[in-house]
């Protein structure tokens, strides 16, 4: 077992199966050892963990708990095509658009949900610069899609 | 003509004239081999085709036309800066974001407007990561605005 | 005193003091030759310059004001990174994100005052590709959000 699924399963998390593409774009595409994960939504087991807005819908712990699972998804993807998320050598960035009501102003607190993950899973490697904003609504309702942007170590 | 060029034609499709820079910035920026692509609206002819929001304002297939347009746009502005699309290697991501009423939570089928635009112009090149969001308001009263992120093969 | 220091100090301008990274992220994370600026907000001596919306809360000179502020922040974030400005060789993105009442449709303008300070910083490698875009709330309030993207030359 990798070092890294080691630690997830250490974490008690579990790696969801990876999404199937819905069009005509893909999970993660790849460029030199940059890759990018599309936008993931808080999707476990089919259904949404988290629809919004935060907070009139939607509570501030609740959109936590749905960041940390759009990243989950995120670890999904990028074992998938990877292989092994030893591989991965750097968190780059975290874009977070959060569902919010015009008086909500705590995205950021919402952005920790994901950033506090990879932090956990990856420690130094899974700092990252990130980007936390407000979205009157996202896809299907959800609360929260997080983008993320991953370095890959040499093939 | 290249061959990116001649599928341009055989889909039907026209690049209209590239958009002179309006500010401080630029339309691509290039580092490396990746090219960005500024936020591109859905001019044609010099008027917007589809202003928001989604769908009091803009019905959900005059959106999707949009984001097309939006594309077409991004493609001029690269056919622009590197003479040749056939150099565009892979399209590596697309940002949509789509004037939305609170409601409105297909912004999905709004970015396949532009996804599925670079997947009929690359073929699997044109397969890409992909960020879709709602905002209550964008530049000019747009309907939908795109960024797009290109790599490029070696010069 | 570096070409970009004795620049700055030209201007008039004067770079705040870098913000402790708040979370588990990080204010610049690099890969490669890249550098990216985590969302930078117009603090200035430990309070916000311009709370949004706008134009209701914040009229479009103060958002303009605060865009300017966010892109020296993002200043004083490379300088604490880089430890000399003069390397950073290209910007080259730059996300303008702005709270906005929903018939505000000049996030254009408000961009400005980030884009036309790293040109007259930079000059022509000041030029970077852009998306500016509405939100309906931003983080603690702010009226506008930025993210950075720069380019710097080899160690």
């Amino acid at each position: 077992m990798s070092a890294i699924a080691a630690r997830i399963q250490e974490l008690g998390l579990q790696l969801p199966a990876p999404a199937a593409p819905a069009g005509s774009y893909v999970p993660v595409a790849q460029t030199g050892n940059l890759l990018i994960v599309s936008g993931q939504l808080p999707f476990c087991d089919g259904s949404l963990l988290a629809e919004g807005p935060v907070p009139s819908t939607c509570s501030l712990e609740n959109a936590v708990e749905g960041a940390k699972q759009c990243g989950l998804n995120a670890l999904s993807a990028l074992q998938h095509h990877l292989g092994d998320l030893d591989r991965v050598s750097r968190v780059v960035r975290v874009g977070v658009f959060v569902a919010s009501d015009p008086e909500f102003t705590a995205q950021p607190t919402v952005a920790n949900g994901v950033s506090d993950l990879f932090f956990s899973v990856f420690g130094e490697a899974g700092r990252h610069a990130r980007a936390a904003v407000g979205c009157p609504s996202l896809p299907l309702g959800t609360a929260v899609e997080v983008e993320v942007m991953v370095e890959i170590s040499g093939d």
